[in-house]
């Protein structure tokens, strides 16, 4: 094997820290043991943790040299994996390295008690199944973490002493990575899970507080998907503004744009009849309270503004600041026509629903007065489709 | 330099990757350096993407030698790094070490354009300042992430070129284990984010619910900060059942523990004279509609017990499901006294508060009743201490 390979597979386990996909790393390392060096095939035992079992991940070299596919996941008592998790080939070859030539050897010898024995006979079979002459493990602290199988040299020569120590430190580096790799996996799914909680959390709570209110079951929800749908289609002309970010603080923007409700009473909430001037500016209210409940969050200031300004309209007649015109956030403008179609075609105490046609109809003559030109573009567009 | 130092180096850069934080990173590195190698001392420019600055982090090595502090940082303008950044060294030196030994005999040969001599001239300046005679550049990609600064060898000889392609080599090394470490730092941060974002959001909608009930301002914080102190001295003997998921699953309950009063009619919960029956079992339901609300958020599994369950009492009068001493989960037990304490401590609309003194009698008096003594036991002892 000649020096070069080896700084090249040096480096290639070196860069390999960087790839945070445990099957990925090792679909990497095994190509480029297979291409680079004079082995056959190559492949690894990788435990999987959510499986509690060491998977053939990959099998890499010359056709027909492949491992079944289906003979593909070893447990924990599987002698191979024994073998190496109780250190047994350390015990007896006073290497980690076990090669099938020095397994006859020592089988042949006798020397073994018999525990060891039928240990090491099982283990020979396997190698032979698996078509592998060296099986080098990697471990992390006691943990093993898998195990390189390798194939025959091509040209038929046996591994020598100094090719298999430098698959042993190759072996070292390869569980560093594999083990950051994991708590990075580990760490990912920790975060997304947190999001989850965050959402679900959030959407619960919203659900309880719209509750209060009879007459808009689901409104929340429906608000959320249109502003959602709006702001997507709206990304393809305006990608600056409408990042990641953006459709983060919308979405929740979207499922508290009402949370302010909470703070009016319900009997004005609830009732049938037409509403005193008294009950409508209490109603009108609701903008300022979301937005004074959602002011001590500083992570959600953007999804503030949303929740604010959600009933401006650009010629400034709405409130509660009379914004006009570009004066009123995206975010908002966004939130608002997606609310204004979902009242219109939702029956109300008040009044009987809209048809679809018909409120597409409104929202369309109201626009530049109650509704953001660059909004209602979006929003035809999807009606258009048939999308909305 | 013997070859053990370096292959000591090279697994010590290794095992780096496992480190998650940079600056601990980086000091066990400079320590390794200067302890193993035969060189004087060591540092390290690293670049503090908070800062946008490179800060000498570390200076290790023998008395005397070491950098003083307050000459700690160099922005991206600065002259040696500049140098580095721009890729002069390899553009110059044709490597990307450069050697005060070196930069001497480039400036003497005058072949340099201007803009390059001055430069160079201010770096050899620098290094003179920084008392070092070899800087090594660590990129990843092409971004500079630090400066390994090498100062001289103890025994005065210069550097070997192999000597030199061995530090390159580690700074590689270096850079993937920074680099490494910083994405590691920046998902670890992110995920703190997300848990500060759900605590918030959480606490800011619950406070929101909770202002609905004139009579319990506050009661939700006091709660939660009076179950969580009983938990902890709890855990000093159960610590195998109140770990740290415990303790979180306990903040989210007690923070939750009266959601479900957002179900109950304002005039109820507001009402100032005494409760009919009828009332007093609306009342009753809001552990059970708190349990609903929660219901679809599978991560809250073992919260939403503690918020159905704190009303129920070891001797089987309690409610929703009238469950009997050691039935009733241990994270109700704990928000049940919590909870009964800051009520009889506060005013209600019926009844007028109890002396803190009285509340802990009554708290007594209905152990085994009422409340849960393993946990009036830790109540207690918090009381004894002033601590509640």
């Amino acid at each position: 094997m000649p020096i070069d390979f080896k700084k090249e597979l040096e480096n290639a386990a070196r860069s390999m820290i960087l790839v945070h996909d445990p099957d990925l790393l090792i679909k990497i390392l095994v190509r480029a043991i297979v291409e680079k060096s004079g082995i056959d095939h190559a492949s690894i035992l990788l435990y999987k943790p959510e499986r509690q079992a060491y998977v053939l991940s990959i099998s890499g070299g010359s056709l027909g040299k492949k491992i079944p596919i289906g003979f593909a996941s070893l447990d924990k008592d599987d002698s191979l994996i024994r073998f190496f998790r109780e250190r047994n080939c350390r015990a007896i070859f006073n290497s980690d390295i076990l090669t099938l030539e020095e397994a006859h050897a020592v089988l042949k010898d006798n020397n073994l008690k018999e525990r060891l024995n039928n240990l090491l006979s099982d283990v020979i079979y396997q190698m032979k199944i698996l078509d592998t002459i060296a099986c080098i493990p990697c471990y992390f602290r006691d943990d093993l973490l898998c195990i390189l199988l390798l194939g025959k040299n091509r040209n038929e020569k046996k591994f020598l002493k100094e090719e298999l120590d430098f698959f042993l430190a190759l072996a070292s580096n390869i569980s560093m990575a594999i083990r950051n790799a994991q708590l990075f996996k580990d760490l990912e799914s920790e975060l997304d899970k947190k999001h989850q909680l965050f959402m679900r959390t959030t959407i619960a709570l919203v659900a309880a507080i719209e509750a209060k209110d009879n007459y808009t079951h689901g409104h929340t929800t429906r608000v959320t998907n249109f502003s959602l749908q709006i702001a997507k289609r709206l990304a393809r002309k305006q990608r600056k503004i409408i990042n990641e970010k953006f459709l983060e603080s919308l979405h929740i923007a979207s499922l508290l744009h009402d949370v302010g409700k909470i703070g009016i009473p319900e009997h004005i909430l609830n009732k049938r009849t037409v509403l005193t001037v008294g009950e409508r500016n209490r109603i009108e209210e609701h903008p300022l309270i979301g937005a004074t409940i959602l002011k001590p969050i500083k992570e959600l200031e953007e999804s503030l503004v949303g929740v604010k300004y959600h009933h401006e309209r650009p010629d400034g007649t709405g409130y509660p600041d009379g914004l006009k015109g570009e004066e009123i956030p995206l975010i908002a403008s966004i939130i608002s026509v997606a609310d204004s179609f979902d009242a219109m075609t939702t029956e109300r105490p008040y009044r009987p629903a809209l048809y679809r046609n018909e409120a597409i109809k409104e929202i369309r003559k109201f626009t530049n007065l109650q509704f953001s030109p660059l909004v209602v573009g979006a929003f035809m567009e999807l009606c258009l489709e048939g999308a909305l």
